[in-house]
């Protein structure tokens, strides 16, 4: 392998993820049955509906009475009234309720419902977001550099739609031990003139290429990993990848 | 190698590319350089730039005098008259003014400036997005596979922006031999139950995992080859990416 190449393979599959789990104890388990150790300046990309199960972030259909504000957004776009309920509870706005539901939920992420996912769910429950990604990326990240002694980092993702382009993609909603950003100000271009500013969000980047490995529909590998990936840490999270709405054109 | 590992690595350094340079000449004298062999079912991913600059898509500053709309959201944004007027010269539609400069170009992307370049052109020249980037994917693939005789496929990209979230990423802007979407529509979640849609955007996920590879200030590595990625071809290109304007909520 050249040190150009970046690799990316999935861990073996998980069992179904019980609320309670303890995490970091599945993923060092199923490296093992993988075969695989863990190296220094892997990353580990996870699929937030495995935060969000060992959470207990699960809600029963039958513990929810939506609103008349539910009710209104989901009969005039033929949504299911829960889930538009728990997409209301969970947000800090509601940004557009026409043919979609946007919403910001309170780590700043704009996306679809909340992030509320009923495929993969158990039947009659939803699955909401991990309630703060970078905080338990921060977590697992100390308990798995414990246990291996290796200097790692963590992305946890979720699918999300986009604005202007059809098909969904990976977006990383937690990181830790990575910086969200590569900033390329101050470096040359081809012709030798400095960058004036040149952010690309790295994080995004390695979730998507996780995606194609965790596969969507029924597949149980919610974990992959990175390897000859070049990064460092900083103070941001992924937090500091939503836009503040000043900078935002588009809400 | 386990057959769930993606890989991706960079082509050996190019030349500056200049116009009329036949990029699959380039390519595959920079694969034998790299001491590699094209494998069935590679992915080439090529920066648009240098697609461009062989086409010849490059216009002199000189050569354009900014119509009165130009120079209005120009003075108003304090942006460069010039880099408006080409903007509004390759789109079909001005999206955005306010503080950014978004505009729908003729095959249906939404971007900033039209995907006009400064950076990494020559100076006092701007380097436009390729006229019909699936259309130069398809040239590319036809004449790499004779040549090969292998079955590959080519990816396009462009560096861009997104609304919502900050850090720009590498997108797909045209495509050949793989489908752009991956559909899980019929297939079954983790409890059996048959999913009624899930597109994932297969192309944009390749494209960003080859940036990382190409890097952005000064590198001349314009070529990432992934490996061990299963896909299809289908009908649709990139063009298909682009939401139709009655099904997008953000314009």
């Amino acid at each position: 392998m050249s040190p150009e190449t970046i690799q990316a393979f999935a861990l073996a599959e998980f069992p179904v993820v019980e609320p309670h789990d303890n995490l970091v104890e599945l993923i060092l388990k199923s490296v093992e049955q993988s075969k695989q150790d863990l190296k220094d300046n892997d990353i580990l990309v996870i699929a937030s509906k495995i935060v969000s199960v060992s959470e207990n972030r699960i809600v029963n259909a039958i513990d929810v009475k939506p609103s008349q504000k539910a009710l209104e957004i989901a009969s005039k776009n033929d949504f299911d009234p829960i889930h538009v309920e728990l997409a209301i509870r969970e947000c800090v706005e509601v940004v557009r309720t026409e043919g979609v539901l946007i919403t910001q939920t309170s780590t700043g992420l704009i996306c679809n419902f909340s992030g509320i996912d009923k495929s993969n769910a158990p039947e009659g429950k939803y699955i909401l977001l991990p309630r703060n990604p970078d905080s338990s990326a921060s977590q697992y990240l100390k308990s798995l550099m414990n246990s291996t002694g290796k200097k790692l980092a963590i992305i946890v993702t979720d699918t999300q739609g986009r604005p202007w382009r059809r098909g969904s993609v990976n977006l990383a909603i937690g990181c830790a031990g990575i910086a969200p950003f590569k900033h390329n100000k101050g470096k040359k271009d081809l012709y030798g003139r400095v960058l004036e500013r040149s952010t690309v969000c790295q994080v995004d980047e390695i979730a998507m290429l996780a995606e194609p490995l965790m596969g969507q529909a029924g597949k149980r590998v919610p974990v992959v990993i990175v390897r000859g990936y070049s990064y460092s840490a900083s103070e941001e999270t992924a937090k500091d990848i939503n836009r503040p709405k000043h900078e935002d054109m588009f809400r």
